[in-house]
């Protein structure tokens, strides 16, 4: 099934979210034992005789999350024929590895952002302190070099540390474009590969790394996580101005807040008329809002279909992810990748 | 000349500080090609496409700084009898690295501490915002990494990443005895190992193992890493209560104002009566300070010979940072180093 005919049968409700979420529940069945394994690592790399490291660990292992990015690795891997021995689980370590790199940047966005909500729970930042967060996402950083050096593999090393150094610099540049309606929209999807896009990226390619396969596989894989990072951005983007805050666990509106500029806002700014436009530069240029703004920013958004064309580039991302996996041979995991590319446009219908 | 004749004769004006200054200059002198290529290297990896991030590197390398760490990866490589070719510098791209990693600590630590003054110049966090500095700090640490990669020594990242994890570990300890003056002077000097030894300890045995030099060398740079690193701090602490700021570019009073658990301010406490013991609760513990507070600090921590007793500990780790020098042959890399560890103690004198 395409991403065009599962959007199409998505329904506007808490049911998409669902299925989005059968779709992550059904390759994480697939990898249990891998899984388990992962979250295993995850909570022993996480230990240190400084109490508060495993103390902030504990809290954001509670909060949980889909773990979707060491689960790419894994799935990967695992496309690609890796067959870990007892003994050596690269594809576990390293997808432990790819968690701690999302964790660190977490806590360092969550400091950055000021937000108080992450994964429907109260942010790390919100109940150990910004310090805390800014230290704690530093040890995660090593850890996780730590856990690359135990790997032994250059070429690993080389993918995640530049993705690493991508991130940072996507964030910086997020930042840069911050209350700037003038951005070009190229400039905001070259944010998104960073803070996003990136790490999808390096996480699959690295699975055909541990398994050793050609350059080809390695290519089509890092295609399949950079497009579904962007599709899955977007998407994210698109849910600040739509979701149920329920389903979601953010706070709806946060962006706007924030004068984040994501497509949506800048798709509603370009399709206004004159008074939109001086309603955007005032809530997102100068960031004075009211309490009524909200709402009003959510009626412009549906009038121009802002959500809708920030939809289309997602659904054109998923289909590229799930035609950058056109040279693997049919398999369950393969249907799963797919079925995950389709599912994170369809979430947001 | 041992340490406690250099301290005999140290005058305890800025004549002292320029005596230390003076040492560093003779090893800058020394590995003057080194560290211009270093410099040159610092320089080349902090380029991005994204401006902020050069922009923000340039501030930090104008305000300079002693570039202490790289040059005792510079030195300790040449001390081991490293034979760089002109195609291979491992010494100066490591070199480079080490600073990377401590630039990123420092663009943390400042935002932590909310620092405002730097080197005698505005901190980054004062003039591009907390954000840009965790950001960027983020971007140094993940090119550090990228810098270690292209290295492609798993000795040289094993050292670095374990490093990088017990500088973090070291800060989270330090925030965590913060307003505590029940802190064991014990894990005071955990404390100042994680924030600082570690990496002074790490930037000396890479420089070994780029030499290829035997374990027992590797483990006497180390020593003489982490004793100088640990005399450093002292002094560092010290210098908080007595230095001149104009010579020190960094605020007086600056870590009491934070509530900062040094030596100084435990031994001032543990050697006062009861007046004087309420008198560091008020301001170290509750935080409540008033501009007369600093005067009568600086008045107890004279009276109860507090500096003393932090110099005399700095002076024993000096002393043993040389010890470890003895397995080495004289040379004149060896007796710069040597007076290098001297002079971090007499500068405070």
């Amino acid at each position: 099934m395409g991403v065009a005919a599962s959007l199409t049968e998505a329904k506007p409700d808490e049911k998409a979210v669902r299925k989005e979420e059968s779709a992550l529940h059904a390759l994480s069945a697939y990898l249990k034992e891998d899984m388990e394994a992962c979250n295993r690592a995850i909570v022993a790399r996480m230990q240190s005789p400084v109490p508060l490291i495993p103390q902030l660990g504990a809290h954001l292992v509670a909060a949980g999350g889909k773990r979707l990015r060491p689960l790419l690795t894994l799935a990967s891997a695992r496309l690609c024929g890796y067959q870990p021995s007892p003994e050596h689980q690269r594809h576990v370590a390293l997808a432990a590895c790819v968690e701690f790199i999302h964790t660190a940047t977490l806590l360092h966005d969550d400091v950055v952002d000021e937000s108080t909500l992450r994964r429907g729970l109260a942010s790390a930042n919100a109940v150990f302190g910004n310090k805390a967060s800014v230290l704690v996402g530093d040890f995660l950083f090593a850890r996780s070099f730590q856990l690359m050096t135990a790997d032994g593999s250059l070429r690993v090393m080389a993918i995640l540390s530049a993705a690493s150094a991508t991130i940072a610099e996507g964030e910086v540049l997020q930042m840069a474009t911050q209350n700037d309606l003038s951005t070009p929209i190229e400039k905001y999807l070259e944010v998104i590969h960073g803070k996003t896009a990136a790490l999808f990226a390096a996480a699959c390619r690295v699975g055909a790394v541990v398994a050793e396969r050609p350059e080809a596989e390695e290519q089509a894989l890092e295609d399949y996580g950079t497009n579904l990072g962007m599709a899955f951005q977007l998407v994210d983007d698109a849910l600040d101005y739509a979701a149920d805050q329920q389903i979601l666990g953010k706070t709806v509106g946060d962006d706007m807040r924030e004068g984040k500029i994501t497509l949506p806002v800048l798709a509603a700014c370009r399709a206004g008329n004159e008074e939109d436009r001086a309603f955007w530069q005032r809530v997102i240029e100068t960031g004075e809002q009211t309490d009524a703004d909200l709402p009003h920013a959510l009626e412009l958004i549906a009038r121009t279909g802002a959500i809708q064309t920030t939809l289309e580039r997602a659904t054109q991302y998923a289909e590229a992810a799930i035609a950058a996996l056109s040279i693997f041979p049919e398999s369950e995991i393969k249907t799963l990748l797919v079925e995950t590319a389709s599912y994170t446009v369809s979430r947001a219908h």
